[in-house]
């Protein structure tokens, strides 16, 4: 077989079969494929597309080019969330200790932050002593004691995946929606959850900027994985504004307990209150409803909170400062954004803010570099909010003063004030049960 | 400027600008962009096609990458042929001189045989001396004193071309019309002459597989000539048979004294004169019928082949072998294949018989490897000829013994003898004036 006949078939619009899939997947993990052939793949596939039937084999192939993880040691059926990557998006902080208090098992492994987006290992880092590599006996003792773990990812998932993505990051190749749909759903199905339930975002912070896109792609992964058996629910979700007001990893994990403890509301908690919903409906099978009731309770009577402590401290992290949330590292400088005019907050780029973010220290424009825990934005206004002339719209804190005037630029380029108030859109634009 | 902005501008089907495509043109030659970023963009314009106005744009930037040869040192309009590549394919040998000895001024630069088909440069230096690189007072001494010079690539001609093109090779982008149109326009207007003809290949031996696509190529090739302010003339030309009976170095050679000196007639005599004709009517601005009477005449009363002496002379190599051709070297070993079928040849595989000589010795399947030049083949019959059992339809010549089996399976595999007799097909399709 030969890769110059694969591309030149995808080149035509032709469908691959099983065995041209897994001869380019392997040739991409054990690297016995050059880039500038897998590009010009990459490029072809963008472009012309793949059946369901080529996108379960690829996901399958790609999945399988690494460590298939089992929890059989795990008692119940394990549950996993992803989300495709926004903006002050903390949920898993929040959900996965609302779904554990209620009897679910979750192993949860994340990743670290890199571009206009945050980590959740990173926001996990915030908490003082909290570790998230755990050996494989702690992994199981903890999930069977308190039902869920939260760590980086482990072990070799998905090498033909990282592969394929690296390339794809420099080659225009990365908004398609078999290529993501695969990625996403070979690294799920590495992971070896039953249960998958899917934040698909959509909107000016999200590589799906239309709920039509969005929608097509939730459904594709939807459709992968329960093809290769998991249990799988999507929620299509809006990312034209960050989620809750921190943006930041100290702040974003207190905002996360001020979720937990009752004293917030808002487009964070309803989102929460559905995800971890369904990951309850798919893990005991009860209706949607009964979990979205159980997952309110389990934060009302402090359930919720109570679990994210036993985690924590599972983990070694210093759960005073969950209970003193003042405990948390401040930046030196605060800076208060102002508005120049009066009227309604029209729209506001998330990208841009996660970017903002990034230049504050909060975040990386290339991996392995350092980050600024303390560093982050506060929103005081979002969409639809009205402001006065030299009312503030966000405080930008940071340790690196200079970097204020390049953030107070990017993050103002990307807000919109207008006479008008916007139309309200949905938090959730669709769920796929 | 960057360049997975443009990549994702050709991904989407939009029309790149003159600095864009001048940013990745440089970048290719000055190998400031990698290999895996060009190769998307390739595949992205394989797919997506480019406007005229791209295609005039790409093929000005990647000649100005290099060297622009300028010929004010030669007196009157300077011209120039190209073919797209065939089997049998030696009508530079035959043009040239013709043409030369007509009052015209030709510097032909040629390339090196590689995959199926020949190149001049190779079947030049099986004439024992010839020097097919030549310093550049004596070109233009040459051409001034008699005519002509025929010689190898010199300089630094369209390099990012040659980048380009490297990579085209193995990433399933080479068949493109723009692309290919851009790559050969690319050095033709590098080279400087004023006016081109171009002998555009149709059929199992060419790139450009029916009339159609072939037209299509000749046309987009002969505007950009235009545009850029050359004479330019195409003729699109049946290469579903290789030209000639001659396949390979030393027999081209002899074949083509056998038509300068009036002996052979058939498909390479009359696609010889038609070349010729169109590089004397742009030359002079007489008209074709003309210009076609011309030609044969030269062949006719002796000028012509005199005229290949006189540059072959000039250019150190030895006349007596073409006075005499029986000097020339002969392989070891002839195998004759004869027919294990009667009818008639209903259709011959160019690109296989191109093969066949590769096996054989006569060509290269990588570059810079050496070649024999007393190998290839002796077409006996052609398509559209009649055969009995035992007939030779070819001769093998190779003093590579070893090599004869796989040469012979190769051959046949491309010929298929029917009762029927196929549908002849004209040798010119169609010329573009």
């Amino acid at each position: 077989m030969r890769i110059i006949d694969i591309i030149e078939k995808k080149r035509d619009g032709y469908e691959l079969t099983e065995d041209e899939i897994s001869f380019f997947v392997k040739g991409a993990a054990d690297n016995s494929l050059p880039d500038y052939q897998l590009s010009a793949l990459l490029m072809a596939i963008y472009i012309n597309g793949m059946t369901d039937i080529e996108l379960d084999i690829l996901t399958d192939e790609m999945a399988r080019s690494g460590d298939m993880k089992k929890w059989e040691m795990i008692e119940g059926r394990t549950c996993d969330k992803h989300s495709t990557g926004g903006v002050g998006d903390k949920t898993t902080l929040i959900v996965v200790p609302i779904v554990a208090s209620l009897g679910g098992k979750v192993v949860k492994m994340s990743g670290r932050g890199l571009g206009h987006t945050g980590g959740t290992v990173d926001k996990l880092e915030s908490i003082k002593g909290f570790s998230t590599m755990l050996s494989a006996d702690q992994l199981l003792e903890n999930v069977n004691r308190i039902g869920a773990v939260m760590i980086g990812q482990s072990g070799n998932l998905a090498p033909a995946d990282k592969r394929l993505y690296s390339i794809r990051d420099v080659t225009g190749t990365v908004s398609s929606i078999p290529l993501i749909a695969s990625s996403i759903m070979s690294k799920k199905l590495a992971s070896g959850s039953d249960c998958i339930v899917l934040d698909v975002k959509c909107g000016s912070g999200a590589f799906m900027k239309t709920p039509e896109k969005a929608n097509a792609l939730a459904e594709k992964m939807v459709r992968i994985g329960r093809n290769a058996g998991r249990r799988m629910s999507a929620v299509i979700s809006n990312m034209d504004i960050p989620l809750g007001y921190a943006v930041g990893n100290n702040s974003e994990v207190i905002e996360s307990v001020n979720i937990l403890t009752g004293k917030q509301k808002g487009d964070l908690y309803d989102l929460c209150i559905e995800l971890a919903a369904h990951m309850l409906m798919l893990s005991f099978d009860k209706p949607l409803d009964e979990c979205r009731d159980n997952a309110r309770k389990a934060i009302e009577d402090g359930k919720a909170f109570k679990k994210l402590k036993e985690i924590v401290s599972a983990q070694s992290g210093d759960i005073s400062c969950l209970d003193d949330t003042s405990k948390f590292g401040r930046a030196k400088y605060v800076h208060e954004i102002r508005s120049f005019h009066s009227g309604y907050i029209y729209s506001m780029n998330c990208e841009g803010i996660g970017s903002a973010s990034v230049i504050l220290g909060a975040g990386r424009s290339r991996i392995n570099m350092p980050i600024d825990h303390s560093a982050g934005i506060i929103l005081c206004k979002k969409t639809g909010d009205h402001v006065d002339i030299g009312d503030v719209i966000a405080e930008l804190h940071t340790n690196d003063r200079k970097s204020i005037g390049d953030a107070e630029k990017v993050f103002m380029d990307g807000i919109v004030i207008s006479n008008e108030k916007p139309v309200s859109r949905p938090l959730i634009y669709n769920i796929i049960e």
